[in-house]
């Protein structure tokens, strides 16, 4: 079963580390994970995607909870939530092929970054399997490099 | 000064585990951090954003490049990149401020990912700059959440 967990934790160095060092020791598996600032600037927002049974994710739960500088945790895996990944992608380009590729990026509502000599640096942001999607229509092409957030999640 | 590094490593459990680690145990600041997989699904890019000066920067390369599944290490900081981030934020509404986070929205050219009975969430890519710019407009409207996925980064 997929899970996707919002983990507010203090912004105090350390935290991160005591958190993904939970998962590692314990042997939980991470889809993604990406952290960053809530609406608090003291207060960080850590979303884990991964896999896991209801016994793994209640044990999960559980541990996140007894290390102190985590404030809230919450399995949005049951509820309506909104998720979002951010996609950057090069890709290689020639005469020939630049009006497909942006052809592309207006299908999939994608934007482009940047143009250089080496390649088109595509920006996205959608749901994961989007980014999939994205990744795949410009394999083509010739991809160069891509770095990718992993998933935040907000309730709806 | 403000360093991006830009770090592959192998798609492995405790591979981030060892890499947040190292940062913590040193006591290296970090403003962001997001881990997703690169153009080769059996490799992760991390991207960690934080402040040092070149000593501590040459240290942490160092450091990163003998953990053993870290393959490659690249200091973007000097570099030409495109750098961005991911927000979401769900802000209160009401029948007569709508059409002013519409307005807010289309001229940040984000996005309106979701419109509940508690809120509309706004989904926004761009440079962290650019996010903070959009948090203070929204602001006045009652933020209720935020997501942020922290930094990446390519070279153009």
């Amino acid at each position: 079963m997929k899970y996707t967990l919002s983990v507010l934790v203090e912004n105090q160095p350390g935290v991160l580390s005591k958190v993904v060092s939970l998962f590692s020791r314990r042997g939980y598996n991470i889809d993604s994970l990406a952290v960053g600032t809530s609406e608090d600037p003291t207060i960080s927002r850590i979303t884990i995607v991964g896999e896991g049974d209801n016994y793994t994710l209640e044990q999960m739960e559980k541990q996140l909870n007894k290390i102190i500088p985590v404030i809230k945790v919450r399995d949005l895996s049951g509820s309506n939530f909104v998720s979002s990944e951010l996609l950057l992608i090069k890709v290689g380009y020639d005469k020939a092929n630049l009006s497909e590729i942006n052809h592309i990026v207006e299908l999939m509502k994608a934007e482009i970054a940047d143009v250089s000599k080496t390649g088109v640096t595509v920006r996205f942001s959608g749901e994961h399997e989007k980014c999939d999607t994205l990744f795949e229509l410009l394999k083509p092409f010739g991809i160069r490099e891509v770095a990718r957030t992993g998933v935040i999640a907000l309730e709806k």
